[in-house]
This record gives structure tokens, sequence and C-alpha cells, in this order.
């Protein structure tokens, strides 16, 4: 960490500085430079934070150096991790994509979804039990019906499941459903004690990122997981919050190359929240696998025009179908499979 | 709602968006433009969603054209929400204001903080004992030994007590401990089942203003609360993420007439996280005041430079009993006591 | 356009919308629903803008139908346009690629790089004379040598150039050195002079995205240079301004699809300005065309860690060569070529 | 500057940076650390550009210590600068409102329009002749005539005015009509060419925050002005763009005590661009003299009604005249007059 000392500041405020990162077991190296003093703390600046040092006499400003993640950091684990889910890899050379529909609705519709995204390619299925929705007046999903039409669904045709987990209360449910992915969702990316708890689980974790998450943020929050001892974690990136009124979101497709640099775990996209259009999944698929994602998580629904939540963004089982063709040309373009 | 239609959209694209309408129980308005045909649902388009429509062939797009909240919108319940808690009337008259450390660290600075936050003239105390913090490896807040500091420390002044509530399952706890004012945090604005919970019971809640929220997701997020039959909500700004890296957050001092039109509940500013720093407090506090902020709530700490956790927008016993007095000054200004 | 009025708006009020919309030629359409009545003017709202009733009494709020751009949009003009730039198509099947070095410098380093991009595949060359820098201490450009310099090594490697114009009095100046694409920054995208006084000429215009423009605005500030009769305008997608700071910007990949559909003109994108890292740039390039972008603007220079400007973000000639190859991959598994 | 090095960095990486550093005139001073090395550069930074080490060989990143504007800085100029406006005093202890219609339209209008604001106590007036429009296709502003007709009115009671220059090939032309405040709108904040211009002149300009510039960016461009010899700067704050789309834009009232802060020039602030409807206008003009801002830039409109452009941000006289009364109450609550 480095503290940067006003252009007046005097010995006592230097000095002060200086107590507090020596009373941290820290070192202190100072540079006098013509208009500014910089104290640098040595060692584990994991334990400093800004906060410790701004409001001191003299202060103008203190930074980390050093990021403040490490369990999910590359730079201490150099390899990929591949997550094994039910023997389906997600982070190796194969591009996996999760799809099925927003919420789970009736047993005929998640069965039709099923054999459809199977049929397409698909190796896991998606399909929400517990929904967050803005108004309390909307559908807020299936609940614990939801999670056993999934299961059956999806065993039915080999399938893993993933599904949104909003409330630690349920987690004991997840567990008993054997759920294999529980996806935790863009409101819930810093719900702590959510984390804290999948953390100590073994069940991989979809993180999506919050609707206006930094990078940083992002890669503490899988850091609470991390340390709870849960190291299965798959980023998702799902579009970000702008001023841009055309789309729900701006996918943010420079997060995957940053997050693959900066992390040894798995990235995967979901284009059907970013760009909250069917007509626009196609694109944004495409320029995910080309950006080097490792999956994506994609809405397919039967009849999207009668879906009970999300309908404007699910495509049809025959377009699916379609873009898995050209989805595996693009992987193949840039040295995947899918 | 409104459905406007593609320029090409044939009769029956049309008639299939009319049958949608009237399944749904509400009257049907056509109106055919020179490059748009529009189609208008009459009735209560809360039970309509855009997305229910903007998949259909031959549409444009559908929008709303009342809003979605309902309790908590002024258009309903013209008079102003006056909220009492223990004797102290948010929404009237008076600006209140809240104040005390980020978080609680031991009895004897609970104590000072509250005797000093009460001699200038704070009529309510904060105090955070669950802490949200965005690294696992920084201080997390005492817990439940938090909560009696806090009580023990706030009851020997006369002071009722705010502060955040993170957990479902901690809820018990906060009603056993008899908590004045429940507050919910930024990260948990959207944590809809953290908003059913509190709408449960008859506590006063402070619903802080996610970080990238709209005013509608907001006013929304209430409207969960007050859905389960808690009508005490007080909405506080608190600074929202933009581009700008020169200060955390912005205030965005708009939103305080905006929601004062919309809704009739009282409106709150926290000056403390909206500017990160604690020289900012006083000019936010007083922009917040003369915008017409029904109370403020801001961090005060008896010796900053020593607090566990945000020490750096924390202001001192003497700042605050200053800025209290200059806020005095500026209610008064625009009719308001303080 | 239609116009919503308040809850309790009488008839007085509805009346005068009403003569206001025929005062200017256009006719009225009233709507009464349970909650608002709803005015809808008939006829080509292009004349009207929601500042003109939002004032009047009575009126809650008004919005346009129709989008306010017609030259640019593919509405009105379904085929693809494709530009003819000394003979190399933009817009067509074949995916152009813009490359060389953010400032020109001096002759040797020009010809190096028209030499290096030209082998590699590029078909047109850029290279900024006039600079547009944060700091007024900091280079600014070589100007008329810039442009000189450019156009003699471009010349003799048979490449059209591509230029930033920032100033309408060089505008001249241009024409002479025969610029064959003039380039609008982002920082202008919003200047309507300049844009006027291009949109005079006939040379094909690259129009930048401003860094915090709207999809709206951008096409808007097309039809500003295509009302003065320049129709030969290519927009190019460079990153947009959110709250993330681990890259400079967000290249806005949705932002592709979207334009397609709304304007039959081509886009291209710049990844080098978006992500402001040349390691981010492969990422960012392969996803752009498997997004659907006609074509790329690439920054690369025979040696960066020596460029006057932009030096992080330049990829080496070695590194362009090889990225021209993948892309070449990437075009062809979404049906193009490069 | 601090450069960061990676952590696998070899001493062939730093010395070359070092070499760097020595090349521009600077010192070195290498820390050491446990995780990193860094190596700061002491003496005139201002030489330095991060992008002159990020792309160098073992650099993680680079940043600047020392803020890049110096003209503007408090830093180095600690007093209060107040600029005389054809003997209005702006900067000192009087908030000074400048007022007046969005664009000029015609003589009378102009002339109630002056009557109105001298009387209700504005001391200089403002008047668009050349207005910047999202659209082509509306009303541009009468130019040359309008500059005629604001002057005549302005002259007629009395105020010093202030018009926007958008184009430098204008400058002379605002020069003849002897333009006592030259504006620079938002959205040519950064078009430097036109900086340049009025950096060569004497008048005072209020040099308006682009909508999405970042305090840093502001500063900078102010430099520019400053740099050419015109130290008669006024900022002012009009509104940044966000994700909030309840607002036409969010009044950044932190800005107010940052940027007083940071720099000796005044700063005012336009609550009217910044809400966007009339209604607002009042909240946020408290808000921003409260939060201690210099002045005030407000629209008023005989007949808002009718006005030609922005009709629905503009302050009858009679508004005007109350709002007057209650800022008067507001600065005097806050140390200042009116």
């Amino acid at each position: 960490m480095i503290i940067v000392m006003q252009p007046d500041a005097d010995e006592k405020a230097i000095e002060a500085v200086e107590a507090k990162i020596l009373a941290q077991g820290l070192q202190v190296h100072i540079s006098r430079g013509t208009e500014r003093t910089l104290i640098g703390a040595v060692g584990d600046e994991r334990k400093l934070d800004p906060e410790m040092f701004d409001p001191m006499p003299g202060v103008e400003k203190s930074m980390h150096i050093v990021k403040q993640y490490k369990i999910v950091a590359r730079e201490w684990h150099k390899a990929n991790t591949v997550i094994d889910v039910a023997g389906v890899s997600i982070g190796g050379k194969t591009v996996q994509v999760i799809a099925g529909p927003c919420s789970v609705e009736t047993g005929p519709q998640m069965d039709v979804a099923a054999a459809g995204v199977k049929a397409a390619g698909a190796r896991l299925m998606r399909g929400g039990a517990f929904k967050p929705r803005t108004s309390p007046y909307t559908f807020q999903g299936k609940g614990v019906e939801g999670l056993e039409l999934l299961r059956t669904a999806a065993d039915a045709h080999g399938l893993p499941i993933v599904t949104e987990l909003m409330d630690p209360r349920m987690l004991e449910t997840f567990l008993q459903y054997d759920v294999d992915v529980i996806q935790i969702g863009t409101r819930n990316m810093q719900n702590f004690d959510l984390l804290k708890e999948v953390g100590r689980t073994t069940k991989p974790v979809v993180l999506k990122r919050g609707m206006s998450a930094t990078i940083n943020e992002w890669l503490m929050a899988a850091e609470y997981i991390a340390a709870g001892g849960n190291h299965n974690i798959i980023f998702c990136e799902r579009g970000i919050r702008t001023f841009e009124t055309a789309y729900r979101n701006v996918l943010d497709v420079t997060a995957v190359p940053v997050l693959k640099r900066e992390t040894h775990l798995p990235v995967i996209v979901d284009p059907s929240h970013a760009g909250g259009k069917a007509w626009m999944v196609p694109a944004l698929s495409c320029a995910a696998v080309a950006a080097g994602a490792d999956g994506l998580l994609i809405e397919v629904h039967p009849n999207p025009c009668d879906a009970w939540c999300d309908a404007d963004q699910a495509l049809t089982l025959a377009e699916f179908a379609t873009l898995m063709e050209q989805l595996g040309a693009v992987a193949r373009a840039v040295g995947r499979e899918l």
C-alpha cells in the first residue's frame, strides 16, 4: 500500500503513518519527492485499508498496490481450474451451453424444453423455481414444486441442473434436490450471508455479476465463497447497467478476457439477460464465445409467447438449434469445441 | 399500456394482441396512425407487462402508462405520511438527524458517541452490528454483541436505534432487541425475501437505495414491504454509482424532490456514504436539507482515525455539533425545523 | 406522439393539447382510460417534441412513437448501403480492417507501418495528424505535416487513408490532401457545426460514438451529416463510459446488431480505444466480427513502446498479422470474409 | 509517478523503466516489496504519462501521484479567484444568478425577460443564439440576429450577457457584440480547438461540464483555456449522465465542494438542464447554493409553454421571483449573500 502525503504534511504526520504501518506488522519505505512524500507499506497489505490512513492528518490519499483477492487470483494459481458438474467439464477446451426456460412452469413445458435443448447439444439445463422480480405483483416462481419439476425433467434427459438460490433458508432444500449448480443472481452478488452459506457447501456455484459491480467487487464476492472452502466457482457475465436505454443491459464482453487473466476459474456469459430481446441473443452468443467465454447460459422456451416470465428474451427450440450450429463454428475458429 | 405495432404489422397480428388484452380482462382501444398502429389496453394495466406483448408477431414495443407501485404512491395517498419512532416523528416539519458510528465497537465508544450526538441535537442513533464488507478479510461487525452494545448506549441517552439487517434469519433477534428502525442496506434493496420478511413486521424500515437502482425500482422495492402490510417505510438516498472516480458515489439530490412528489413516505439522505469523505459531509448535508429531505443519516465517531470501519467518512463529535447548527439555519431557510 | 394526461386533467387541458396538435397540422386521437386520458398526434410527428407538451397544464408526460431519424433509418431504406472508398467496399460481405498508428510521427515510422498492415491484409490505413488529448501539455499531433506523411506512406502502398478532423477550419486542407475517409472523433460526435460541414462534402465519414452517447443520439448525429447531403456514413463503436475502472471503456458489442437493425449504413468497431490495452485487442476484435461488425479500426505501431501516443494499446506488426489470421477464421464462421 | 512492476519482472525490465525515467530528466526511487517492486519517478511528473510505461515488459501498471492541472489548481493558488464581469463579481461572497430564456426568440420576448429577471435580482442575463440540438430538424437558434436581440435587451436593463459559442469561426462575431461571458456548452467541453481559441481572449468563460466528464477531465479542459493565457474561467455543473431515466441528468452536487477544494476558480450550477423540468428547479437551486455554489444559471421565460426550445424546464418570471427570495434565505444560512 502507498500513502501519498499532502504537500505541506509535516514530520509528525509522516511519523504517525509510519507508526500505524509498523503496528500492523508491516515495514515502512519512505520516498521524498519534489512535490509529495510517499510512504510505502511493505508486507502483506491485505491487512490494510485506505480508510485506515485517509483520515489521518497530512494524508492526501492511499491506495492498494496488490489486489485484495487471493484464492481466486490467477497470480497464485496459474493453471485454469476445470469444474466437474456430474461429468460435464466447465472451464476446459469445450464451451458448455446451459439452456432452458426462465422459469419452471409445468411438467410438460419442462419435458419438451429438456428434450429440445439436449437434442441441440446443451449439456446442462437451467430453469428458475424462485424468481427475483421487480414487482411484488408479478409471478414469483413455483418454489419447491418448481425444483421438483426441473429435477424430474432434467433427469429424464440426463442433464445436470442449474437454478437460482435467493434465500439462505432454502439451501437445505436445494441440497435435498441435489441441485447440481447453485446460481447466485445479479441482485445477490453482494448478499454476503448467502455467499458465506454456499461457501460452506461443495456445490459448484454460478456467480452472476451484480448489475453495476466492478470486476474487483465481483472477484471479492467470489473470494467470500472461496474463503468458506468452496472453490467451485463459475463467473457469469450478464450485462451491466449503463446510460443506454435502447437495450436492457450492456453485455460487457471485455470482462471475459480480463477475468480469464485475473482468475483461474471458468467464465461464462448470459446473453439472454444482457440484451433482453431474443433477436439479440445469437449475435451476443457468438461474440461471447469469440471473446473466450467458457460457456453460455441461454434462455430457451418451447413457446416464448406464452412464457410466464421474460418471454421476450427466450429463443424457440428451433432458433436455439440453429444458434448451436453457428456457435460450433465460432468455437472452432478460436480453437475451442462445443 | 400501449402496444406499438410495426409499420408492416397485418390485421392478424393486431387481432392477436387484442385477444391477449381481452383475455386479461381489459378493454382495447385501437388508434391507426400514418406510420404506426397503436393498441391501448384500458383497465388495470398492473396485470400486464411489456414482455407479454413484445415477443408477439408484429409488435414493435409496448410500454406502461401507469406506474406499477400503488401503496407507496402519492397518487393514491395525497397527504405526507409521518412515521412515529418511539415518539420521534419522521416526515413532519422537523428534519430528523440520525447519527452514530459506522460500526459498533466497544461499550465506551458507544456511550461517548450516544452522549455526543444527543447533545448536538440528533434524536436517533445509528450503529452497525452486522457489516456488509466488500472483502471477506475485513471486520464483519460484532454481531449480536453489537446489538446489545448499541441498545444499551442508546437507552442510556434516550435515543431510539437504527441498525442494518442483512439476513432474514436474524430478524427474530432484531425484534428481541426491539430495534426501533430496521435498515435495509444498499446491497439488499432487491433482496426480495428480506423485504418480504420486514414487510410482515410493523417496525419502521429505512430502505436505502441500491447503488444503481432507478427511482422506479426503489419504489417497487418499497412496494414489496408495503404489500406485506408494513407501511412504515423511510427512503434513504445514499449516492449512486456513476463514471466519476473522484468520490465514492454521486449524491443524487434530485431524488429528493422527485420522491417527495411520487410517494407520501418520508425521504432521508445519507451524506456520509455518498461522498465517502468526512470533509464532504457538511456541504452534502446542507444540500440535502435545502432540497427538501426529511432527515439525515450521518456517521459520527468519537475518534474517527481509530474507527474499525469507514474511518475516512466519520465526523468527530465537535464537527457534528458545528454542522447541526448550520443545518438548523438551512432548515429554517426552507421552512423546516431541526 | 402520445401525450399522457394527469389523472385529474380537466377538459380544458385536453382541449389545449388538442389545439396545439392541430395547429401543427397533425390529427388528434383521444383514448379515455380508467386512470389516464391519452392523446395521440397522428401524422408526421417529427415536427413535434415532448417539450412542446410537457409544460402544459394537465400533462403528465409525452413521448415519441416514431424514431426521429429518417435518412439513416433502415425502416425507409431496407438494403445495406455499401460505401466505396477508393475501390474498397465497406458494408458488404467482406469485413474491412483499417490499421495504423495512433499518431503520425515520422516518415520511416509511417512507411514501415503501411508496409506491415498492408502485408497482413488491412485495406485502409489510419493515422492521426490532429490529436484530441486530455492534457494541453501532451503531444497534440503533427498537424498538416502529419497529413502529408500519412498520405505519402499510404500512397506508396496503395492504401486509402482515414484520419480525424477536429476543426471545421481544417476541412479545406483535408480535401486538398484528398483524405479518403474523414473521421469524426468521440469528443466531436455532437459538434454539430463540424457535422454540418462534413455533411456538405461527399467524402465518406467514420462517425465515432460519443463516449456516453445513446444509440439514438448517435443516429441523430449521423442524420445531421445525412441531412446535409452526405450519405456516406460509417458508424464506429469505440467503447462507452461506465462505472467500471478495470479498463478504459466498455466495448458495447450489443450496439453492433442493434445498429445493423436500425440503420442501413455500415458499422465498424475500434477495439483499441475500447479496452485501452493491446492485450485486450484480439479478444475484442474477434467478438466484434462475431457480432456482425463490417470492419475494424485497429491501432498498430512498428514499435509500440516508443509510440508518442496511446502506446499501451497498439499492436506490433507481428501481433497484428497473427490477429488477422484469426479474424479470417471468425469471419468465415459467421458467413463473412476478411 | 509510480510504476508497479509485475511479480516476476526481472532486473532488465526494472532497468529499462529506470532508463526511461532518467531520459526524461527525472530521478528514480526504487522500493522492493514482498510482492511487487515499485519504481518512483521523482521530479516534474507532468512530462510523463502511464502509457509511456504500461507497454514495457514487466510493468503491471503505472499511475500519476500529482494532478496534471496546474494553473487552475488551488494547490498553487490558495486564494479564491473573483472574476469581474462588467462590474459584477463572480466568486466572491455574493451568489450571482444568471437568468434568461433558453433561446433568443424575439425582441419583445427578450425585453420582457430582461426586465423580469433584473427585477427579481438576477445580475446577468443568459440567452442562446446558437443552439446545439440533438435533431437537425429542430430549431437551431437565431444566430447572429439572436446575438443582436440579446445584446439590445440586456443593455436596456443594464445586464451583462452570457451566451454559448459553438464554432471557433464565430468567435470574432462574439467579440464584435462584446459578449460579456462566453459559454462553452457540455458537448464542447473537450472541443480542444474551441478551448484554445477562447483561451486566446480575455473574456470570462463559463465552462460547462461534459455530460459524462470526470472532475479531472473538466479541470484539464479548463487548463486548456488557462494555458492559452485566459484565467477567467467559471466552472458550471449542469448534471451528469447516469443510468437513471426518471430525470434528464443527475445534478452532481458533490462536484461543488470538490471543485472548490481543487481549484481557486468560481463554480456555478445550472439547475435547469440538470433536472430538465421546471418543477425541479427550486429544490435543485437551493441545494446548489447550500452546497457552496458561487452562482446559478437558470432558464426563465415570459411564457414557457410557447418557448421554442426546452419549454419544459423554464420558470415563469413569477416563479423565478419567488425562487430568488428563497435563495436569499438559503444563501444567508450558509454565510453568503444573494
